[in-house]
């Protein structure tokens, strides 16, 4: 294979289009979607427009004339066409922690009267750190205990003492992806519950919760929704549990009428209940603007052939980093098997891994490391290009070979690695 | 009094040049800055710039490079400036909402080992209901009982039984400010915290948290911080709480070292340890640029030349209000003495508050309804006018003279009020 290889896959793919719709600076190869995602062009204009004809002429009156008020539930409406959702079933707001200590503690209280006698929280150790830590909360509070295994172990480990399974679908670190379905399955075997941190997946791969049956979801706004830096997170339950779930951020925008100022609280039918304060409407509307990217991308075969190409490129990655540099102590940690990978490939070394990466984004190819030792290449299928990967494994190479990785400003930490 | 008498105010008004920092609609005079500040002119520049150039073109390395992650400490310092907090003791992140269950579950956590016996957070029945709300919500789960009591009985209510007394500093509703260091000073002779919610106060008026030993506070961020719609709120706790406060959001970015991924949670030291989630970038950069224009002001002789015209323009509407507009039912319930009375003015009407709200802004005087019979009237010093007072005046004057309220159009309930 060989860069000419490269360009005709490109001129050959039905969604290289796509990256029109995204401004990616001059001479970056940007392969950190799955961190934060890229600009859509049209987000500059849509944001001014918030804020210079929303907020600035429209003032207060915008909450009804602009829409600010039901914006949460629209945003999340077109979340619920990526993860196998209904209208009305999901709202976009707070952060992906809070949302997760939302449900979590929710679940939790079902089961403390549905099941009282089961007190696990069941995750896997290596889940993104602040489930661990929300959970950690959450178990203090309510009594419960946090079971934490191995990705691989997470089947077995489901047992009747279960009371809730709690998953990132896609591992950030390794890219693994859960098997939903199954999870699902034996947990409610089990009398478990199921809450899915769709994070890495939401807009990356198709997801489909009604079919699973999942209890509660969660997710990010700034990845793959490409919703800007901190964008709103979004929050789902399924509509079996909705009569009955109660959450502890029971703020005045998940009352039943907030407008009323009534002195008591009265939860909002529906997931509505899920919000709490007022939400930044800002950073939604960009939220917005990133989904409206999105789903302009999917009559272009749907979430499936963005998918597919997801799949070419990271298949493509890896061969060509395993086969190119092969020899430097890169080790893959993402499954080989790519219905088990998500929309990212990552691989160890045993010392250098942050210096590595240091000098990769210093050649413009833009990735990140994660501690202790593993090196993170997304590829976002709406802008990445085959181009972008054989350029990254030539950079890669040559940073591998010349060592230039070793030299000080590399080895030197940042605050946000 | 004649429009020449007000005009003539605001020639001589040293504080007139500041509204030139705002953007306000042609022929609207907002006196809504209460709900919503409006927005400054520079802030249109400074997010299409967080838009274009940091997120755009920084992406990633912009939470290194343009100083993303330290953000809710930088405009933190901004706010702590307003409060009487010092630098290093506030963050702004999350709603008001999510921020007042985080410190008020501290609070009581705190009280549970230091005062066990002691079960009770006091609070004021007219509290903003979302402060109700979410302490319902803690008292459900940490056995405690909320105690809301009128507003004038504050202070008597205060006794040993009493853990927590959470209020906010203004009442909503009628303007009214709570004596904060009295208040203070006796829930801590009675073994009480206090909690202070500082939504109508912060950039309205001088606030003095260290000065009168004040536990915990929290505030908005888009009221008179003019931070734009849903803008993050902030937090501080007093030093003295650093080392023992735990808060049961437990994000990652709370914790002492996010970026090493450890599996177990550890509290950042002081304020940072009340972040939890990503925040939302864009919206913060907005406020960060409504905190710049309110500190801009600060040299004009201070947080207390900006209460003085505060109080002028209180005094002046309630005063035409009563000489001109007498006779029409209205009702003064705002404090009469200004030492009292934060920077809006609330009249009651027994049916039609509503309506008369409605064809005031059809007039072009923004200002709202609280239900269930009282219309709010709030004067941003910073950009309101003598002139507006007068011209608010004469709007309100035809409305009821003319009994167009009565109009369909008027009588009919909005989402938003």
């Amino acid at each position: 294979m060989n860069l000419q290889d490269a360009q005709e896959l490109d001129a050959a793919d039905p969604l290289a289009p796509l990256r029109e719709l995204f401004s990616l600076p001059e001479g970056v190869i940007y392969l950190d979607g799955n961190s934060l995602g890229a600009m859509p062009r049209a987000t500059l204009e849509r944001v001014a427009r918030a804020v210079e004809g929303e907020w600035g002429k429209g003032l207060i009156s915008s909450w009804n004339t602009a829409g600010w008020m039901d914006l949460p539930q629209r945003v999340g409406d077109k979340i619920a066409q990526l993860i196998g959702a209904k209208p009305g079933e999901v709202v976009a707001t707070d952060s992906t922690s809070v949302n997760l200590y939302k449900v979590l503690h929710c679940a939790s209280q079902l089961q403390l009267t549905d099941a009282p006698s089961k007190r696990i929280i069941l995750t896997e150790i290596d889940n993104f750190p602040t489930d661990l830590y929300i959970a950690q909360s959450v178990c203090e509070q309510l009594g419960f205990s946090l079971r934490a295994v191995k990705g691989e172990d997470i089947e077995a480990a489901i047992t009747n003492e279960v009371a809730i399974v709690m998953l990132t679908h896609t591992n950030y670190r390794t890219g693994r992806i859960h098997n939903m379905p199954h999870i699902t399955a034996r947990a409610h075997v089990h009398g478990a519950l199921t809450v899915w941190d769709l994070a890495h997946s939401a807009g990356a791969m198709e997801v489909d919760l009604h079919a699973v049956h999942a209890d509660f979801a969660i997710g990010c706004g700034y990845k793959y929704l490409n919703g800007g830096p901190g964008a709103p997170a979004f929050v789902w339950m399924h509509p079996r549990h909705a009569s009955r779930a109660r959450q502890p951020l029971s703020g005045w925008l998940g009352h039943a009428k907030p407008f009323d100022f009534s002195h008591d609280y009265a939860p909002a039918s529906g997931i509505t209940r899920f919000m709490c304060g007022t939400p930044p409407i800002l950073s939604l509307t960009a939220l917005d603007c990133g989904l409206d990217t999105l789903l302009a991308a999917l009559p272009h075969g749907g979430m499936a052939a963005l998918r597919k190409k997801s799949v070419a490129l990271t298949e493509m990655f890896i061969a060509q980093v395993e086969s190119r540099c092969a020899g430097f102590d890169l080790t893959l940690v993402s499954p080989r098997e790519s219905a088990q990978r998500g929309s990212q490939v990552s691989f160890t070394h045993p010392t250098q891994g942050y210096a590595i990466i240091q000098a990769l984004i210093a050649r413009g190819v833009v990735d990140d490391f994660r501690a202790p030792d593993i090196l993170r290449f997304g590829f976002t299928p709406l802008y990445t290009r085959y181009e972008d990967v054989w350029q990254a494994i030539e950079a890669l190479l040559a940073v591998l070979q010349s060592r230039e990785y070793l030299k000080p400003e590399f080895q030197q930490r940042k605050a946000v690695t």
